[in-house]
C-alpha cells in the first residue's frame, strides 16, 4: 500500500523502514528536512511540506501521524484537515489522550475523513522491527488499513479494540499498567538492597525471568540494566512521566476506580523529582511544635 | 543423586515425578500414606514414616522438605534433627519465613547438618517440568546438590544466591513484586471495565503479550483466565494472601524502605475480604454528624 507518515523522530523513522521492508511505499514528512533527506536515501518518498504529501498520494489517502502528542499533533491535524478530501485516513499512531482523539476523530468525520487512534507499544526496537498496537475507529474501514497493522506489528501484536478513543485508551492504561509493574520490580529490589544480604541483582533478575511467577519484558530489561551496573551507581533515581500515567489516574478518579497502585506508582515519580518536599518541612515542624522533636536544620 | 522427599502435596508430588524424570532416587514420605502409595506406584521409594526415610538413605544424607511453612515445617524438622547426623543436608523448598530459616540453619549447623533454604516458584506445571528456585546456604556444600537443581529448573531457572536465609528471602520478595504486578493489572482492568467502550479482555491482554512493554507470563495467565469467562463473572473478587506479601511489607517496615505499591496491594487484598467495612461507617457517620450527608441505612 502506498501512505504518508508525518514525523520522523525516533518512532515514525523507524516505522517507515518497517514499512518499507514489507513493501510499502511512503511518502515521509517531518518539519526537520535532514531527516526527510534521510529517509529518503532509504527509499522513502520525501516531502517536504504537508501539501507535498497530500499531492503524492492518490485518494482515498491514508496518512499516518507519528508526532508529540498535544499541541504539536493538534496543529499538524488543523494544518492537515483543509486539505482531505472525504474517504481519506488519517491514523494517529502517537500517544494522544483518548478525549482529543475521539474529539478530532468526531470533527473528521464531519468532512467523511476516518481517523483511527493507534496506541503503539514495543519502543523504538518495537517500531523498527515488530510493533504492539491497538486501533479504535471504525469498523469496516478498519479492514482497508489491516493489512499495514499486519506487517508492521509482531505475530498477534496489533488488535482493533472498538470505536473512536478506543485504541488511545487501551495505550493509555497500558502505560498505567506499566508504571505500577515498573514500581513493584523497583520497590523489590529497594528491599533486597536495604537487606541484611549481599545479592547479585543481575542474578536475581536472571532467575525469576527463567520459570519464575514475575518473568516478564520489563524483568528482562532489569536483568539489562544490572548487567550493565550492578548496582545502578551511574544512575539517579529521578522517574520522569510522560503522561500517560497522570490521565490513567485522572481517568480512574473520574470512573471512582479504586486503583491505589497505579495512583501511588505515579505519586511516588512526583516525590522522586525533589530532592527536598515542603511536607518534610511541615511535618518535622509540627513534631517539633507538639513534642520537641529536633528538626535537621538546613 | 539419591533423596528424600518429604510433603508430597502438589508441590512435592510434582517435584518427585521432576526428580524421577532426571534420573534420581527418591525416598518419599508424606503423612498420608495414600499419596505414598501413589508415588511408589511411579517409582518412587516410599516411606510410612521420617525413620523409614532416614534408614533408607546412606550419609550424608539430603532431604527435601515440601510442607507447608511455619508450624508443620517446624515440627518436621523436630522430629528429623535427632535422627540425622552431621553431614546430612537439609533443604526446605517451602515458603518458610527466612528469619525461621535463619534461625533453623543455625541451630542444625550446631550438629554439623547443612541447611538450605530453597524459594521456588513456577507453580504445579513448574514442579513437574521445569522450575524456578533460588537457593542460600553454605557455597561449598551447594556444589555437592547444585546437579539437582540444574535439572529440575527450566534454563537458568535457578540461583545461589548466598547466606543462609537469602532464597527465602529472595522468594519473599518475589512475591512481594507479584502482588504488586497483579494488582497493577487488575486496577488496569478494572478502568477498562469502567470506561466508557466495551472491550474484549482476552482480546486485549493478548495484544499486550505480544510485543508491548506489560508483555508477561502474569499477562499470559490473564488472557487465560478472559479466555474461560470473558467477563469473570463466575469468579467473585475475593482475594486471599498466605504470608509472604505481608512479610515483604513488615520487612519494608523494619528497614524503612517505602514501598507504597507492595503495601497497598498487600491492603487491597484484606479490603476485598470484607463486603461492608467498619472504617466506611465511621466515614459515613462522621459525614453526617458534621454534615447532615444521609447515611445508607442497613
Amino acid at each position: 500500500m502506498k501512505l504518508g507518515m508525518v514525523g520522523l523522530g525516533k518512532m515514525g523513522y523507524n516505522l517507515v523502514q518497517n514499512l518499507m521492508d514489507h513493501g510499502h511505499e511512503v511518502v515521509a514528512h517531518d518539519v526537520n528536512s535532514e531527516q526527510v533527506h534521510n529517509i529518503s536515501a532509504e527509499g522513502a518518498i520525501g516531502a517536504n511540506t504537508l501539501e507535498e504529501v497530500i499531492q503524492q498520494l492518490e485518494t482515498p489517502r491514508i496518512i499516518w501521524l507519528m508526532v508529540p502528542a498535544g499541541d504539536i499533533t493538534e496543529s499538524v491535524l488543523s494544518k492537515l484537515e483543509p486539505l482531505l478530501e472525504s474517504g481519506d485516513i488519517i491514523i494517529d499512531g502517537g500517544n494522544s489522550n483518548y478525549k482529543d482523539s475521539v474529539r478530532r476523530g468526531k470533527r473528521l468525520s464531519e468532512k467523511g475523513v476516518y481517523f483511527f487512534d493507534c496506541g503503539t507499544s514495543g519502543g523504538v526496537e518495537g517500531a523498527r522491527n515488530g510493533v504492539c498496537t491497538m486501533i479504535g475507529g471504525d469498523k469496516e474501514v478498519f479492514k482497508s488499513i489491516e493489512p499495514l497493522f499486519i506487517d508492521i506489528a509482531v505475530e498477534n501484536g496489533y488488535f482493533y479494540s472498538g470505536e473512536l478513543g478506543s485504541g488511545h485508551y487501551l495505550k493509555m492504561i497500558h502505560n498505567g499498567i506499566e508504571y505500577g509493574m515498573m514500581q513493584a520490580i523497583a520497590e523489590g529490589f529497594d528491599i533486597l538492597e536495604k537487606s541484611e544480604f549481599d545479592f547479585d541483582y543481575q542474578g536475581v533478575a536472571k532467575v525469576w525471568n527463567n520459570g519464575s511467577v514475575i518473568r516478564s519484558w520489563l524483568m528482562e530489561l532489569t536483568e539489562n540494566a544490572f548487567s550493565k551496573d550492578p548496582k545502578l551507581e551511574q544512575i539517579r533515581g529521578i522517574m520522569n512521566s510522560s503522561g500517560e500515567g497522570k490521565w490513567t489516574v485522572e481517568t480512574a478518579l473520574d470512573l471512582q476506580v479504586p486503583a491505589p497502585v497505579i495512583t501511588l506508582s505515579l505519586l511516588m515519580r512526583y516525590r522522586s523529582l525533589e530532592d527536598d518536599t515542603f511536607t518534610g518541612k511541615v511535618v518535622a515542624a509540627l513534631r517539633n511544635e507538639f513534642g520537641g522533636h529536633e528538626v535537621v536544620k538546613k
